[in-house]
């Protein structure tokens, strides 16, 4: 029993990123790491590491600014309308010809009339009816930029325009910081590479696939390594030769303290272990340190090679590269490390957060009416749809303890805060339709931000203005009617707008072949079948419940009741991966995984839209969306759809 | 003489744009290029032409979420502290582990007490004192992502999370836009390649390089062609080598209508010109057309290839990019396109505008107390160092004659926001120190936005809140004193804090060898010298007019008392170009430039700064910087400058 080793020690992340600085400061005092020469072709994104000085000015002479004759100013003096002069001192310039060196001016061909040729270039006398003062129509030497003159400065990253700049006083080759070199090291016996087909127990290796990526949008060159199984021998002796060639080495996984984490020792065996344990979530368990390099002689590089053991969890993992990678390539190639765009939001519902620990909470954003509405996502460290769905992060400092809904946030958000005012917030039921209809908007650069909260908690984030519309289908026991009596109760006061989507078959998704022979709700309660269930609230509980109660069926019989999935995929994942025998849901999801489907019942799922929103511009491309034949067309192709009444205004509630 | 063609036909902006975006949706029906399939490792940045559905749930298999005990839930039933269980159906895994097919929870490692071995993994028999719930300490397939639900959908820019996302949902490669190939083509017979030793009527050709920045910060993908020589039949030959294996061709310079430009005939002789002159400034001789391809049955491409002639000047070039350029590479390629961020802004100076144009003008912001300021810089089109330093882009509608100063408008700014918060504002004189504390400000991740005023235009601009703080070199012919008379008439009001900058040496600038043998101002009356002077409300200025007075020497007996330079850098450059033959001025601009000096007076230079602004932690870094030795060392290694005082508060004037 490795007991010993169980538990890290956690430390703030303040004093976790001090020791790390510090340590690496030892081996790069300036912080840069290096400079090399590139030429202006090659410049573009990179960081000057040296001001750059004009070498030439711009223009590097008297250029003719039209298109005319040069002149001397002086010999215009008095003419005018009524007093012309005649020139014979001239010269024909192109605009951008140097001017001749007893010449201070032109006058442009429009205002010159030729008097001995009929073409200006062969011209030697022309007549002028104005006055010029001395350097009209011309560039000076120097006019935009002038030799010794700082074009720009050090640490500036520099953009297509700053390269015209550059040559155009006189350099084809800049000085810049030098790219880091980053190792990245998948380590674990479980891992696969990705485009295997994985058994159950392998995990695909995409880590390092986000890591590289990450390390080569902050300025670096990633190197992947194959991967390494889980024996410290073998990652040791790749985390050594990785420090040879490489700025910087990240060991991915292995960085916790169970039985088979290995990066701790191979940092302490290799060089100097200074943070085991960083008190922030997700991705408490981070190892930093200095692997030592022999080869400094060599390549007159530092001996010192900063290495981060990264946590297995994708989000842990990504979270680390945006804690402490980051900010140390910025620091090493002399960019400003990424300030994201902080908005002021309100929280849709409670988040516990641990007191001793700084928490990272994803959210996804959109503004409805005045307000930024911030909803946490998934806090899984495994859940990597969390990162792809998530439009900002919000910080929790170590002392606070949780958050509450409606609390204000600071949103630190990936994406412009602009595109938050052409995002769709979508609560409620979940259907695929509205996945269709995200795809679509996304073509006409909308964004569609949806939340599984099912038909109840659609309309009572409807009525905390926390949604644009909602998805419900919400089967009222006494009247038969879908969703009216539902916003009369839930959604008082806020007047409405009902528009049909779809209606669409319920029934119960089964095992393949149905081998228990499940054929109507009665059949739950028969030994040895197991149900899976939606959330309370959701429009497929509210149904079930209604039929059951009609049959007379008590719920606490059916084994799984209390088992809940959140949409009808996860139902259908659950009897898939035969978690559960069956439960009721949508066709669809039970075709989209290849199980079996009993129909049962028609119903009709509505999009619950407040008058506010339903007059907006935003709502528009929807509305317009659900009147197309060809999205039409594209929903039918679904099993068990039907749009007869899809665009139609169901009822309007005041 | 060929008028006929000297003025071209601007047609508006809008109209413009409608007759390019029609022509080419001809060939591109869909707007999208076209699209290819790229793994992984290639896709980060890159736009998906489809939506990516999971091909694999996530995880793909039930997988033990801690490290400890497979069991089934049932067998702990009533189990607690005082009732502990012992079980036999057990399995040891690891977390990540898939779970054994009968079991569905997991006891953590840290509750079990093992009964029959002290190692965990060869344990068949424990003890647990609580009842665990189905699925406790489980990931269950599918919790992450289920097969075949939407992991990104089309037109989405892939980002690094993204690829863990499509790796994890079964892809290893995902169909994206193509990027367009685009073809630039230099033409001029004065050009020369960039890294050429330029002569008098040469321009080094760098426009391509900044296009082909552009095009590649767009998605595109820029092939630069060699220069061509201003002759119809060359750059038809080489448009139309272009045309086959480009999908846009960029013609640069010849867009004009004079009589070397041929770009215009090029496109009708190898296509359709559809636009010729944009009522546009800068930038309006842009032509936009087609060129017919040959080759469309080979490559299966569109025969018709868009085309753009691009104006030469650097400023117009640029723009008619942002303009034309990177909407149609965001279209093609199904990015959003660049949306800037706005900010409200005061301008400083008045701009004209025609009327029937669309204006743009480039500024510089910084924010000065609670208002961005908003300071037009040059607008020749010429002036590549407007490009390098603007913040931002103020929009003059058609239809609009010009702003006042005072007037508001829209930023759309070329940085963050939040930028502005970290730049310092400084106008009035002109001083190199001020570059060197530019430079420094820069590696502390500050900027330092200076514009020359001259000293009296800086306190003026102070008095207005337009800057932090203003460098001021202003005598008084009365008291001898430096600057304080100045604030106490043109700042009453408005208390600041004057702090000494340097103090330098004011002299004659003359040509090297000093061949007029200038010695004094005396000798700038003498027959044959030309002066080149500075403009009126600068320190250098009132020095000059200061000296004449006092030696009786009337101002029109120079020759060049009227023509003005903003700098001392530009006034070296008049002298060192032979535009005249002396000018007063520092050291430093006549070392620089490798000119005589004739040293005259030692004066002061000092930091106007407003109380508010000299409390405010923005002006912090500043401070500490005059007080550092080495920067006071980088100071006095310029020639002429003396630092006694740098830094010393010289008076506090409320």
């Amino acid at each position: 029993m490795k007991t010993s080793n169980i538990y890290l020690h956690d430390i703030p992340l303040e004093e976790a990123r001090r020791r790390f600085h510090e340590a690496i400061r030892k081996a790069y005092p300036d912080d840069i790491l290096g400079e090399e020469l590139v030429s202006l072709q090659e410049a573009a994104g990179r960081i000057t590491s040296r001001p750059i000085w004009a070498q030439l000015s711009s223009p590097h002479y008297h250029a003719a600014a039209m298109d005319g004759f040069a002149i001397q100013a002086h010999d215009t003096r008095g003419a005018s309308d009524k007093a012309p002069v005649v020139l014979e001192r001239i010269q024909y310039v192109d605009t951008g010809d140097p001017m001749p060196s007893w010449s201070d001016a032109v006058v442009p061909v429009e205002l010159a009339e030729t008097l001995d040729s009929t073409s200006f270039h062969d011209s030697h006398k022309i007549r002028v009816r104005l006055s010029l003062p001395p350097w009209k129509n011309v560039r000076p030497m120097g006019e935009d930029m002038v030799a010794t003159q700082l074009v720009l400065p050090a640490n500036h990253a520099i953009r297509p325009v700053d390269l015209g700049a550059a040559a155009g006083s006189g350099h084809h080759e800049v000085w810049v910081t030098r790219k880091p070199r980053v190792a990245i090291i998948p380590t674990g016996t479980e891992l696969v590479p990705v485009g295997t087909r994985a058994e159950a127990g392998q995990i695909i290796e995409y880590n390092s696939l986000v890591l590289a990526a990450q390390v080569e949008s902050w300025g670096g060159i990633a190197v992947r390594f194959s991967i390494v199984e889980d024996r410290l021998e073998k990652i040791q002796e790749k985390a050594a030769e990785a420090a040879l060639s490489h700025d910087l080495v990240l060991i991915n996984a292995g960085s916790s303290a169970g039985s088979e984490d290995y990066t701790a020792a191979v940092v302490s065996n290799l060089g100097t272990l200074l943070v085991h344990g960083i008190a922030v979530r997700p991705g408490h368990p981070v190892i930093l340190g200095i692997l030592d390099r022999d080869n400094s002689e060599v390549e007159n590089l530092p001996r010192q090679v900063p290495v981060v053991g990264i946590p297995g969890y994708p989000v842990s993992a990504a979270l680390t590269g945006e804690i402490f990678i980051e900010p140390l390539l910025a620091r090493w190639t002399g960019r400003k490390p990424c300030r994201s765009p902080v908005v002021d939001a309100v929280l849709t519902r409670k988040v516990h957060s641990s007191p001793g620990d700084d928490e990272y909470i994803r959210v996804t954003a959109g503004k409805v009416g005045k307000r930024i509405i911030a909803a946490p996502l998934s806090r899984g460290a495994g859940v990597i749809s969390s990162l792809v769905r998530a439009d900002g992060i919000v910080h929790i400092p170590a002392g606070v303890q949780g958050l509450q809904a409606g609390d204000p946030v600071k949103v630190e958000l990936y994406c412009n805060p602009e595109d938050l005012e052409r995002t769709l917030v979508v609560l409620g039921s979940h259907d695929l339709t509205i996945d269709l209809i995200a795809q679509e908007l996304a073509l006409q650069g909308f964004k569609l931000s949806s939340g599984n909260l099912g038909s109840l908690g659609g309309l009572i984030a409807l009525r905390r203005g926390e949604a644009h519309l909602a998805g419900s289908h919400l089967l009222d026991p006494e009247s038969g009617e879908y969703n009216l009596s539902y916003i009369r109760k839930y959604m008082p006061d806020m007047p409405v707008v009902v528009v049909n989507l779809v209606t669409r078959q319920q029934g119960l998704i089964v095992q393949p072949g149905n081998p228990e022979n499940i054929q109507s709700l009665d059949d739950l309660v028969k030994p040895g079948i197991t149900y899976i269930n939606r959330q309370r609230g959701a429009g497929t509980r509210v149904l079930l419940d209604y039929h059951l109660e009609q049959l007379g069926i008590q719920s606490e019989r059916i084994d799984g009741y209390a088992q809940e999935e959140y949409t009808h995929l996860t139902v259908a994942a659950a009897i898939a991966s035969s978690r559960a025998d069956c439960g009721l849901g949508i066709r669809a999801a039970a075709d989209a995984l290849n199980l079996d489907f009993v129909p049962l019942y028609q119903e009709r799922y509505d999009l619950v839209i407040p008058r506010i929103h339903y007059d907006s511009e935003l709502m528009q491309p929807v509305l317009k969306l659900l009147e197309t034949p060809e999205f039409q067309k594209s929903v039918t192709a679904m099993p068990g759809y039907g749009v007869e009444h899809m665009g139609e205004v169901i009822a309007e509630v005041d």
